[in-house]
């Protein structure tokens, strides 16, 4: 933890007011607390618009009866097994199942595993949720 | 304009240094208006997820040959004309045309007719802009 | 599993031609699952838009050492424990966690649950990815 | 124009028929047409992704009445002038303007032009709409 610093920022009444109305609907106790997910989410995005070592959840559904995905998809995660932290693995019905896969490096690196995995036939749909290490945010 | 208050937003100084690299990148001159810009852009999304009035802009791209394509392009546009602004033609080759339409009305009918739009057979590709009547923020 | 059909598309050769780079440089090994990839992300962001019932992952990133941070975790999971299916925790780092949450539900309950638990103090990020049951697609 | 081809999807049923209510709800009159606008958009996206020569729609509401705003506007416009292909000026209240600027170039350039005209204080919202030449696709 670092020091915690008191930041000015000038902003019109009608403004505040506003943002205050949505903050609260969304749950946020304090407007601080607010703005600072602001700033954190917008590092964020930057990490990824840029190609540095970051963090993301790649999030898969698939068939699992479909003939040889299974390895397919072990396979593939077995040769990016030094950017793969863990995975959960969750029955959705007696068909279906999905795959959160936390994975971390840099974002081109990261996108590319994750276009892989998504274009294996039989993965129904597949999702790169891009979030941080958490370093220094 | 109304009132300019001085808001106070407490933050680590790890976080601020790393957000002021991050706007420096783009050309911010000062950490207020970043802020206020973040706060703004919540704002509009929120706008948008609810249904408010607002306003957007549906960009569509298009091969004017096609055979009655500005014909059908028209007269939708005439059938919802009390949603519509003004407009944009860009002749951006021999073969195509971008429109920016500029709308306004409840974010739901927006989308609906920005659906219509880009669903006609020719036009190549279309995306609705999700921004904000400037109103009290 | 269903009735395999075999559907005509008409398509100009210029267009396919590029379509064919574009996802062979994403890894696919065939146009009909590349286009059936492109038919199921459609239907998974219309269920998100419409409220259907549907299937999402939060994932949230924060720093355990904040106090009481992890017990508001847990009380606000608890509290919509019909709605978890199961949840992944990483260690990141010596401050850091990552949490992947599965939710199941109607899209604006998982999208105000989501909301509230990012909106936290003490979560740095937090994302909702949208996903699908996979049920009929 | 280029040659038209029959192009052979095979799909199954289940996912067909889901697909044909959504694009019906969309006002797509046939499927060619909604798969075709898909892999046009997945190709557009792409086109962003690398740093091909394309086409955006840069949006920007601001107050007119802000001090030296419209010389900073206009001057980082000129400065741009041979990426800015044509504008379109909204005047949208008593104090609120909405400029959609149309802007032909590699991507990366596009996106830090966008940046920076979203960046002067006094633009409350910008957004950049991500579109095509429409050449060949």
């Amino acid at each position: 933890m670092t020091d915690l610093i008191r930041l000015g920022v000038s902003i019109s009444s009608d403004l505040l007011e506003r943002f205050d109305k949505v903050i609260e609907a969304k749950g946020y106790v304090n407007r601080s607390e607010a703005i600072r997910d602001l700033i954190r989410n917008h590092i964020t995005q930057t990490e990824w618009e840029g190609d540095e070592e970051t963090v993301g959840v790649i999030t898969i559904v698939y068939n699992h009866h479909i003939r040889e995905l299974m390895d397919k998809l072990a396979d593939l995660q077995h040769d990016h097994n030094t950017m793969i932290n863990s995975a959960l693995h969750v029955h959705l019905d007696h068909d279906n199942c999905l795959e959160a896969i936390v994975v971390r490096g840099r974002s081109s690196e990261i996108k590319k595993f994750a276009d892989k995995l998504i274009g294996i036939k039989g993965v129904k749909h597949g999702q790169l949720s891009r979030t941080t290490s958490g370093k220094d945010i």
